[in-house]
């Protein structure tokens, strides 16, 4: 945690914060923070600034904050569909997707993922938002991505995707494709989306369809990465220098 | 695992082989393999291959190799040296790695690395080797990257790097770097080494120490990443296209 991204109702007064519960306790076992120590905060969407601790309670950290004039920085160009994975390393991937930047991510099924992932109470919205915010609090950001999850693919695509995504850069990673992801050649001020399928990969079907909006397949190569692995990867290869 | 990796004393003819305990339940297990089955198989350091299931038992599964005629990948051009990060994350880290390709590994202590992290039991070679081998066999790679533990920062640096990393690119890892790591304009035949700091990154006589050896700071942004999604970004943006 290297911002304290303010929940709603942690605020107790204008210029003051209580944390409680498990949030207290990383600030003072993990940070080490002691009364007098600087903090970085930020406001949900909002500024990011700076707080004091004021004092360390029973299970509780008071905060003063002593200034809120950094402006959230700009939202990321770079969005994700993801296949659902292993619902145990979906926290991780978000977690880490968001750390990097990302405007929006859409969870899908797709027909090599199985049935049961979708139950996970992992996609509860208080799951999702644990680790979207921590990954935000990672790297210091206050844009809150948007991330939903649809539980059929082709209806995804055909009645939701367009709205929800305005890229205007769109890929697929597929291992078959001709096209190396480097070579995508995004410029500075494209917004792009990158489809990655689950472990397996998307099904020609869903290539077709993606292909029919418009996504063009790309390969990351002869190495068959976890989807993890694989997220991670894309999503550092679309950075382009100057673009966020 | 995309690859069986034969690990030695697996071999039981010139055309036989026989995994057991986990690696075999595996097999069974997840990939669901079944009596006349193939799978793709490999020789540590050499030739990938075909092998057929012709046997389930009881904790069993035999295989007869019907080809080893695809020569193992040229080794990967890329090294890492990484500040040991916390222990439980260690393996994730060394499994990824090594299924996007690396080259030789060096693990060392830094000065913002707790004590502690280096008596973990996951620095045991046995520990290590099964991680870099299930990345092997996640990317199908037989090729087996050189890992190496030193406790001590200066005494690695100053004895033993230069004869380790024959790399003419050598880059460390530094947010405060002017230099973004996407500049770093690797050609298609340069060998790269990075250097990734532990969670607060590398001090400033670790950066002048490497610096004194040829490496240059690089930024990868104003984003603070956890290490493992430092590896892995990194990684990922010092692929060039037509490089391995």
């Amino acid at each position: 945690m290297n911002l304290v991204l303010l929940r709603p109702g942690e605020r107790i007064a204008e210029d003051a914060v209580r944390l409680e519960g498990q949030r207290a306790r990383h600030v003072v076992d993990v940070i080490g923070a002691r009364p007098g120590d600087a903090l970085r905060v930020g406001i949900p969407d909002g500024p990011r600034g700076r707080a004091v601790v004021s004092q360390v309670g029973e299970g509780t950290v008071d905060l003063v904050i002593e200034s809120l004039d950094t402006p959230p920085g700009a939202p990321p160009r770079l969005d994700l569909i993801l296949a659902m994975p292993r619902p145990k390393v979906l926290g991780r991937i978000l977690e880490q997707v968001v750390a990097l930047g990302v405007g929006r991510i859409a969870v899908t099924r797709s027909w090599r993922v199985e049935k049961s992932y979708l139950r996970t109470e992992r996609l509860a919205p208080a799951a999702i938002e644990e680790r979207v915010w921590a990954g935000l609090e990672q790297a210091c950001d206050t844009r809150i991505p948007d991330v939903r999850v649809f539980d059929r693919f082709r209806p995804f695509v055909e009645d939701d995707l367009d709205a929800l995504f305005s890229a205007t850069v769109r890929l697929v990673a597929h291992p078959a494709a001709p096209r190396p992801l480097e070579s995508a050649g995004l410029e500075r001020d494209d917004r792009a989306v990158i489809a990655i399928g689950p472990e397996g990969g998307w099904i020609p079907f869903e290539i077709e369809l993606l292909g029919a909006r418009g996504f063009t397949p790309v390969t990351m190569g002869e190495r068959i990465l976890r989807v993890e692995t694989a997220c991670i990867a894309a999503f550092a290869q679309l950075r382009v220098p100057g673009r966020r």
